[in-house]
């Protein structure tokens, strides 16, 4: 039901370096290969360095509520509300997603609580992938505990919604290094590649369903006492 | 524009349980709650418990080739390729899945790279869930390890795809010992409802949509040196 | 070898919550049932909460060459440095360790290329342990990645490190919450136990050992050539 | 205190590739390089492919009754018993533990509430390490999984425990392939022999000091009410 046309879908990417503007991310360039593709393909796209921003931890709606002079996260929270499409950039740190990552998870947590008109967590209908790069090994594991988050949440993942740029094992060159070589990275290409047009299939393909019907998952109707067609179990050993 | 009725689709549980049958396996109760709503919505369901079969360890596509007497892995994966649905079952022992949900990540695995009529994994337009039970701890690490890797393969995952039943930490009752009190555990309900609309849900959404047009993903096209909007990147730091 | 007194042991706690001072800390709240029994052991407790302070995400040494205006890690360092014992405490965010105890590691990370005098990592001789509390499931992906991380670093891990606090599965009360009724959770109180004394043990016997002799492990060695018993091996299928 | 002679020190190597033996396996290949510097070191080494016993999945101690055939894992545990040190090796599948691997750490696992005479768990004063080979990433997820589970039962793990080899990312030749010119990888080589190392030498120490005492990590004792200086604490929010 996907048309060809990708032009009425937006698309947040989001990098979780560590190293604000205008130092050099090698996630963001990974990054560009996905964001690049979806420009061509029409796609309304917006980045956000999450760490050129003040985002206290904390896992409350506004922390400024908690002595911090300034939380910005709920001005770019709406960023994450427009946008169909959300793309998780991380670089690896001792094998698991860095610390803004860890906090961008942790707000993004923070307002799972919130419904729709469905009932349904906000994040419904929206679909997720996650880039991932690091100078040797933590690519897969990074990319399943953002997409776990994600889905946990009510994102929708499409398939092979990952990719990453990984060196050989112990310190080496970057991904931007010249000595990488990484352009010429077929694996990571084509990956890159799949991930941004399943994002943009499964995009569509919810949109023009219309997302999720509420039955089963609406949960102030839940709340309510609805129950569809689970039956509390007779359970005996 | 999921309709009403489910009837036209079929489900497959996997239970990764350590158990061989009779014995009873407490994650294949919480399985059946989900279970019986499908059966309640028309879809058609079949269940598996992997360790009742002969299933080598091994990533070949038949064992028997490397000495072992019996394989049955591929008059099984026959079933998985039947389903809309996939739902993978598993304990946790000591945080982790069971030996024998990672048995089945391999042999699936082993299966990723046949692709489908458009060049697809072919495991494209099929959804999947995870559902999790242990006496206390690691329900997420579980369920993150299970989805991550189906949907590397090429499933798509609903949202809040995966449920959970776990006792307070340390040694406790199972889900299904009577001091456990489980059917009356409000949360893992409402999760188990939800998981099992979503994955409803989304596998009516892609069929109707016909799953994934094959522009970006398409495998064969890529290695013929299709490239659609991907760019080879100017790299530079 | 360890005498019965444990007084000339130091032991650092760094509590990785989201929640600034004065705020209520569950996690610090277990972690002062094992402060408790360090210090009638006669251990010098220091403690530290990590997000009362100004620490800059990144991997750099001092922050403040990158445009913040305060890095206050290199000071904490000092009390890192000189603590036999390091205990992280984390609250468990989404089945994983919190954005600030995620920062801490990648702040230890970067100084773990810094060598002692023998040419070894300098948390060499040095052991860790880790307390995890959440409402619900996460507690061993916890301790596993802290433990990882800190052992890959040069830590020493002795028997049964970890401990935890969890709820049942789904919301419920914190560790502090009197409806928890955590203080007679005897496995939490067992382990908390094992756990503390191990660590004391395990420093004790270090310390009386001189930590490690550096053959084999030291990297200046290493890098001017010295092999001792290693070979290169003869690799071929 | 460790002398310089590790002649009363045995090892035990256990392999967790997927396949029989005599198949080529690479994890095998890089458990040789530490392998040949124990035994020149004058360890006594012993070694097991875990994939060529028949060792049934389970979580009882003898399986057979359970209906199995046969069960060699209780012989083969003796070895374990026997060995003050213990090295893991795995290969590395989706990015985890390979099946075998997790069985091993279940079977391992069942027999974790036994206890020495000392009323402390059967593993106590033994090391352990792990050894991880894969053609592309994961290696430290592995790892993580195999030292958590290992100390959580009552090993000792030493620094820098963990070693690995890994390709680039995506397919490509693994550890033993000429083209992957392994053997002058000098990060795998280096840390392959200060792992060697570190586990000798604190083999040596703990030995020397005749493992831990008993004070706070005898169950029989907890079980008995002795407390030693743990104290029920006084929770309030």
């Amino acid at each position: 039901m996907s048309s060809n046309s990708f032009s009425d879908l937006t698309a947040l990417y989001i990098n979780g370096t560590l190293k604000q503007s205008p130092r050099t991310s090698n996630t963001r360039g990974l990054m560009d290969v996905s964001i690049n593709i979806m420009q061509k393909e029409g796609v309304n796209v917006e980045t956000l360095r999450l760490v050129d921003h003040q985002i206290p931890h904390g896992m409350d709606t506004d922390m400024t509520d908690y002595g911090y002079e300034k939380d910005e996260w709920n001005d770019l929270f709406k960023k994450v509300l427009k946008a169909d499409i959300l793309v998780v950039g991380t670089p690896i740190w001792m094998g698991t997603i860095s610390s803004v990552t860890k906090k961008l998870i942790e707000r993004l947590d923070s307002k799972s609580g919130e419904l729709n008109d469905k009932g349904q967590s906000i994040y419904y209908g929206k679909v997720a992938g996650c880039i991932v790069t690091g100078n040797e090994d933590g690519a897969k594991n990074c990319a399943s505990t953002v997409l776990y988050a994600l889905q946990h949440m009510g994102y929708t993942i499409p398939p092979q919604a990952d990719t990453a740029w990984l060196g050989k094992v112990g310190p080496g060159p970057s991904y931007l290094d010249d000595e990488a070589d990484a352009a010429n990275h077929e694996f990571t290409n084509k990956n890159t590649t799949i991930m941004t047009y399943n994002l943009m299939h499964l995009s569509s393909i919810l949109k023009a369903a219309k997302a999720y019907p509420p039955k089963g998952n609406d949960r102030e109707a839940w709340q309510d006492g609805t129950r569809w067609a689970f039956e509390k179990p007779q359970l005996t050993t």
